[in-house]
């Protein structure tokens, strides 16, 4: 029997390729991340199993994708950062953003016991995605400061308004009220001063989020009993750091290329 | 500090809303499900288990967004439709898409076990996932029709294939074959006399596909020990029914409305 | 010389073939009219040599568009309706649209002295013109009906606003006061009780616009001297007539057709 | 009377904003020239009179839309370069294409006369537009050099295809038969050999196009008798170069800015 009486459907399908020689961002965030953490009793401020689960997600899109060069998240968010030239499902947004946030939330129940032995999954999450085009280099880079500003904002407030809570005897609209409109300095201080605890000395982790890129990366191994050999490997590493300023992206040049 | 020196980046993204007053229909397919059903020992020509899986993902979709009408999805592929007047994240294509494609991916993960008790799920699959808009009902009716007859083609084919291989002693090569380019009539009549196969009585869930409707359903229930009540409630029914010529649509009305 | 070391740039061309099976809309808007019609002296609140001059223009497009099916007119713009299945440069949004402005603008410079022969083109005008798709019959309907309310709701105004001005010995300043944020009602009475205006009296070309479709019209021809005969030929008619209620389009059912 | 009960088909309209960042050319073309440059007398291969037409129109839309920082044409299309950062519109692709190819259009009408005083226009010629988005300067000029590369081999093509018909007693047929399939050395040769013409000869308007830029020019300005004072004014220059290679960029630093 033919298809073909039928077939004139697929003219309904619309054409959404993406302008090539733009960096190329997915950026995916958790729906509804603020239930799903608390129905999972995440720890707060930041969960580190979260944080390991969430970057072990997106270690496995980047083997996935090989043309993605960097990719940064923190929270429930993640962005994938594709080179320029990326042909990737030839740049059809919707396949290539419906592809990551499936195999994403896919990795995120798959992967969930190692990260949360302990802890019983409800129910699956989900993640929107988005692919949004950054025509130049500078532009890119301003993009991912947006999201380690993001970062770092969401990070000190919730830093402080949890230790007001849990170390300081606020209930949360009275942690909030103290909070609400005040700056960065006003926060630091209060942690300092009242808590002492200074905010530059908490785990990079949470106060940066999490780069991932690709690395060359020395190995040692035992090749034969007691023969060690050092050998050189394509990986991925996470790195904890500024990528606002210019060092970063001095000390890893490959990632803007030419 | 203020997030706003960056905040400029957010004009970089482009608004995808679909066009109003049609039907959206969101058809998602595995990805590399030709390996990923080889990996997993999927029975041939179809998988039962496979299938009551993906079914019960697409009713964990529909009862998320409660404006679909109704799915249709057969092999590693789903099509939901919405409303014509379906307000969904405000009809924004990706995000209508990736949630979806997201949480279908989460729930085949989190349900494996259910359906395949004894298979040990080596990876993660993924799916893409696309928006189409069909501007009318007769044009709706044939894009599910397209669908059907799809699942049709490919089942009759799989069947013919599969018993020539498994019980007609032929090598995949030699089944091929035998099948291709061959019409419907010949692999119908090669079922009947060689293999004594009436293809009409197979499962209609393989011939059909799987139809999921939200209906009112009668349920009796037990309220106090030996006092049932009947109680109508909104439930999902799937159906394996010829969706191709009227009667479904006459025996269903609701699904198109006015 | 080969070109083709350079021919990769049409790959940043980007498709936006618009959903087949809508109504077509190209609605087309004069630029900076306001300043246009002061500049050339035109009457107010209508100058009958501008709509006529517009509508001759509209006609010019429809006999290059051979499927418009109804065009509508009014004040500086014009909508054009192509028929739901118009295969119109591959429904390419932008080739049509363009096409359509330029050709609607070069005819009006064009066509300019047979209506305006006193008044000489100080400048040539431009006009914007958008793609819109409506899905279903009553919606574009409803469309038309928008556009022809606006003309009734500018065309109220403009005359109670210049009668005010011109034979009230009102300041414009003055006449706006008295109008702004009145109700139809208001300026119905205004009209009749001071200056004796029934505003239903007034031409219906200003109140409802112009309503232009194809037509078999009969034409009485002098084949020889002395001998006539009567011809029907596809022409082109004008007319200005309520098309929001239902007999319009009960007269002339063939515009939206099966 | 409100107009808010039909206002709802607003939401049918749909948003077509272009990607900031990216250099943004609106290349227009007109529509069936061949018939049109045929059917106005125009010479042949160029016609002096139609290319000063287009430039005066290029110029007109230049004046119109400060942010152009470049245009060229040759025949019948001209591309307008907007800045990287331009506004015009909010980048709306439609808005920008429509008003660009209804003003060249209307400046076409309105200014034949001044370059065809000879010759009435018989019918108004219309023009297609698209937008399209270049992302970097080095693909800016590859578009650049793909529209002059165009002009060459077209007018190399057609110098040797009328110089066979006009002063070779060549058939057209004949003609084409002889050029078709040959490369740029053999038509020079051809020009050279049998008719004395050295191709680099003929005047750089025919063989490169037509650049328009914006330019500080010095005037002299009789400010009262006898007096006369230098004044720097912005206008337009049209310069017939070569714009594939490195100096006329670097002659011109201003055009590509920072
Ligand atoms: N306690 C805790 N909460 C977290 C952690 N990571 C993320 N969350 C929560 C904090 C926020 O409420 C939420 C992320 O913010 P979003 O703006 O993405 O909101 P949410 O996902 O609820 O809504 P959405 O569907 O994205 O609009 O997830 C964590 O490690 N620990
Ligand atoms: N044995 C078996 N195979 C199945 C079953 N359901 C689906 N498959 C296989 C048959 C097809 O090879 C494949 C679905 O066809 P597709 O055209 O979607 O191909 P595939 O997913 O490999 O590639 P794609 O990434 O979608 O382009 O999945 C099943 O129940 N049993
Ligand atoms: N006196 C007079 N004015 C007219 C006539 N037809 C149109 N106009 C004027 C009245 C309005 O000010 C203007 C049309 O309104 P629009 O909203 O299109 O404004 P305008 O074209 O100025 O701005 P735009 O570039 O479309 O945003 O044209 C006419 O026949 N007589
Ligand atoms: N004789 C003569 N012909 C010219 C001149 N400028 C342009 N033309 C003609 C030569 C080509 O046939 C035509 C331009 O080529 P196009 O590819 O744009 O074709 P055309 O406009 O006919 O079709 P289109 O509607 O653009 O697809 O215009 C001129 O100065 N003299
Ligand atoms: O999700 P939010 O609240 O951070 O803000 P947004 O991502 O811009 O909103 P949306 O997800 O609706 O695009
Ligand atoms: O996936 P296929 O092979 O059924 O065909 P398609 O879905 O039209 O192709 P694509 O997934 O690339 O859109
Ligand atoms: O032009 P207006 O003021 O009638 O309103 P609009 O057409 O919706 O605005 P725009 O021309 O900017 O789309
Ligand atoms: O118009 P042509 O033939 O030069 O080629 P094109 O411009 O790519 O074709 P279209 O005008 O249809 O986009
Ligand atoms: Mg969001
Ligand atoms: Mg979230
Ligand atoms: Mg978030
Ligand atoms: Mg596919
Ligand atoms: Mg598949
Ligand atoms: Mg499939
Ligand atoms: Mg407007
Ligand atoms: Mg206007
Ligand atoms: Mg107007
Ligand atoms: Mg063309
Ligand atoms: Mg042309
Ligand atoms: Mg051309």
């Amino acid at each position: 029997m033919a298809n073909s009486r039928y077939e004139y459907v697929r003219k309904f399908e619309s054409d959404d390729t993406l302008l090539p020689g733009c960096w190329l961002v997915v950026r995916l965030d958790g729906k509804a991340f603020s239930k799903f953490s608390q129905d999972h009793a995440f720890s707060k401020p930041v969960d580190l199993r979260g944080i390991n689960l969430m970057n072990s997600c997106a270690e496995a899109v980047m083997r996935e994708f090989g043309d993605i060069v960097l990719s940064y998240g923190h929270s429930d968010e993640f962005s994938f950062v594709f080179a320029k030239d990326a042909q990737v499902f030839k740049r059809r947004a919707q396949k290539i953003c419906t592809t990551i946030s499936s195999l994403f939330a896919a990795h995120y129940v798959f992967q969930w016991y190692k990260y949360f032995p302990d802890m019983e999954m409800r129910y699956p999450p989900s993640f929107d995605a988005r692919a949004v085009l950054y025509p130049a280099d500078n532009i890119l880079r301003d993009y991912l400061s947006w999201r380690q500003v993001d970062c770092h904002i969401n990070n000190l407030y919730n830093t402080a308004f949890w230790t007001l809570v849990h170390r300081g005897g606020c209930t949360p609209d009275e942690a909030s009220k103290e909070l609400d409109g005040t700056l960065s300095d006003y926060k630091n201080e209060l942690l300092f001063t009242r808590f002492n605890i200074n905010y530059n000395d908490l785990p990079a982790v949470f106060r940066k989020g999490s780069i991932l890129v690709k690395k060359v990366v020395e190995e040692t191994i035992e090749r034969t009993p007691g023969v060690f050999v050092q050998k050189r490997k394509r990986g991925f590493v996470v790195l904890y750091e500024d990528l606002i300023r210019d060092p970063f992206w001095a000390d890893h040049p490959e990632i803007l290329g030419e």
